[in-house]
């Protein structure tokens, strides 16, 4: 049944890549170029090599929330204490590097052919629009899925004035609709997986990282995706999911892949 | 026959990272902390998090280098002109962003089991070595598969005095061998796949990655693989390859993933 | 004469602070903050601190450019190769930690009074402009002297959309006259000293820093000055100038202090 | 009196500059350099340029506390809160951005050369060794005076295993010694002004810049300072300090000019 073709999820991540206000735009910095060569830096046995320095928050890009990004109280998912999540260490628990991979059948819940087009600003993804995606695609969530929903906003982002500003997503009801499967892991093609609108407050990430202890994967591209499972009549494929094991940090850049 | 066991390849990657002289230190910096809220941040809904940004070499940790990372004369890979790999702008051909997400067959070349112990600093890998580790697992290289080098100098550092000099790797005739074979992937658990050793050159660098486009993993983590592949009497399994798509850079972090 | 009174002419620099498109936004961030201690980190002695690192482009706020940042064909000034400025070392001649300290007298110029109000964008400042706006403060300019050309530009940036385009400044004559009269240093309340508008060359940087040696003062914040001066009826001023020392860079961060 | 020389008593700040363990390594970026135009890069006019992004910890180098680095309790200088100095926002209060510039006398505590040489590692400046060095000079601290006091710590750095452990400086008493007199800076040639032994606390910080408010200028290059002060038989001079004014950091670079 597999095509054994494999399908990136992930955005580019650079100097163009868009982030919302308050964070650092990524940078990239050449240590070593071509250029160091047209100026006559020495060579030996012809070898010449380029290299560079990149610098971006965790949470730029196609990234994972490690656990340690959200809590409430002053404990993290698990009962580990929020106080050794600070400057001069960064995250002590449940750090980016204690996700471990994860290769599970993803399912792709795929709400802009539901809807017949990207939904609009500020639209909460309800249990029922996840049970009608689902259902479309013929298959049931089961524990240790991924679920990755596609909202279309990444996609319809040129008709957006700003894409880091209320986005559709999942709602409260519906994080904990998945919450109640049991599933893995919980992806989408926004910017925060949940629903934004004026005076945001994140009850899927509380619902999902906080009390149940399952990452989130934001920044997802999954409109190629969408069209080949389409094609083939499917909504389900292999995900591998490794991200990057950043000691401390409270994210880290992914590349998700479907195995189809 | 696959167990369904994924097994990551990476080293953590972060301020304790250990990088040669000539390179930047990773960093991480918290934007946000826990502290944030001991002080008296408000919060919305209880809502609490912390996020940080990183900085690191992208040939730090375990990374691939990408095909503009290295060449001879004016042409990368495939003949792009080198000279599109510069401070402003970065790679424009060849970069990290450009490496598809591999998923194929992995061999492990287990050279400590071969050799009984780690190599020795500046060792150089043969083709008959290669032959001869190879054979022991009982299987032949094909074409497409991610052939992973096990020389035992990243799990036998604490016995140097420096890891960043002078490590065993294949020499400029095993990377033909391996060239030769039409391989995707070759990576090791050195610091920079080949032999090391007074005035170094980087013929391994030039024959794979510059005239076949073969991307290179360094500093592999493979310990454990060896350890459960012995186990369970094998030397294959599947290698899920997916780097982060860093635009313009010369190399990219990774976490090669093993499905047993 | 002099009252012994101080006055910074440096803008703050920070994250706030405004930069081109296409350099790299001025970042801060704590590495040891109030909240580590609000969290439960100890105390030798009582004693508490914060530190934090800091990020910004060389060419950002208030700066000097070193003589190594611009040059035509291949020297620098005082025929230093251009070669020697590059990716991997910095600039080998004439950066930034070759600018010694120098204490002088200054000599405002102050366009904004003689013409009523800040220049408009895309003006260009002419030797008459100069010598009418000179005049007027009695004094003439002597060899050695610092001389700051106000042009309002700074000052008036909420009037226009953009900084960082079509500032008004000196021309290629202007830069002429100023080199002819052997001053020690050239600065102004705009981004690049020199008048900008479509096309934008700049034979000013070209005069003063490639063909004289002359280092220009970029962003300064004049207008307390000017207010000042003009209640002491003074246009000079001893103009102390101490930029850091940043080894190998192009510019440096400075703040010019005028004593009055 | 005065020959209107000026002296920099800064070190120069780089990638090569050596920082205590656990701060970031100063950094050097070359956005655009000759290697962009040795590969083709276009100009205007023949105009070509090179620019670089830094980055190093505020308290690196020849640098200046701000008050807000240092408190006991919950209240930096003068009872501002010490909570609004944290991660998302730098210093609110007392940052490095309110540092005015100052044009006072300086006065050289020559204790190199009441010793006979540098001083031994751990050494405590005691109040009458403050004494004894300014006799020697033939001047009395007065208030406002800039009091700088050479170990020769920075100097003999070559003689020890690590400069970054274990300075001689000024003990708490001499740091009350200083604050009764009222001056305005206190400098030193060292990483920390005060004597530095096992299980170092920070009186000296505690009792300059928390409780009377006067900043401290550390890594100071007085060497030459010293010998052109013993040639024109004199120990004070008038010192230009204006530091960087980084907005909501705790330090900033400075390069302190003494002009004689």
């Amino acid at each position: 049944m597999s095509t054994g073709q494999t399908m990136s999820l992930a955005q580019p991540l650079g100097p163009s890549s868009d982030v919302p206000g308050h964070r650092h735009r990524p940078s990239r910095f050449m240590d070593r170029d071509a250029g160091d060569y047209a100026l006559g830096a020495r060579t030996v046995g012809g070898f010449k090599f380029a290299e560079d320095t990149v610098q971006f928050p965790t949470h730029s890009g196609t990234h994972v929330d490690a656990l340690a990004h959200a809590w409430a109280g002053d404990e993290l998912y698990n009962g580990h204490s929020a106080s050794n999540t600070r400057s001069t260490r960064g995250a002590q628990r449940c750090g980016a590097e204690k996700l471990i991979p994860v290769a599970t059948r993803g399912v792709l819940v795929d709400l802009v052919q539901s809807a017949g087009g990207p939904l609009a600003p500020t639209v909460e993804v309800t249990p029922s629009d996840l049970e009608r995606g689902i259902a479309e695609s013929g298959v049931e969530i089961r524990a240790g899925d991924a679920v990755l929903v596609r909202t279309g906003w990444w996609e319809s982002k040129g008709a957006t004035s700003n894409y880091y500003a209320n986005e559709p997503g999942i709602g409260e009801a519906g994080a904990r609709w998945l919450a109640e499967r049991d599933v893995a892991l919980v992806g989408s093609d926004n910017y925060a997986i949940e629903q934004q609108a004026e005076q945001p407050g994140f009850p899927a990430h509380l619902i999902l990282l906080h009390q149940h202890g399952v990452p989130l994967i934001e920044n997802l591209e999954l409109t190629g995706l969408a069209a080949t499972l389409h094609d083939l009549g499917r909504s389900t494929f292999l995900l591998v999911f490794a991200p990057i094991p950043l000691s401390g940090s409270t994210g880290a850049p992914v590349t998700p892949v479907a195995v189809l």
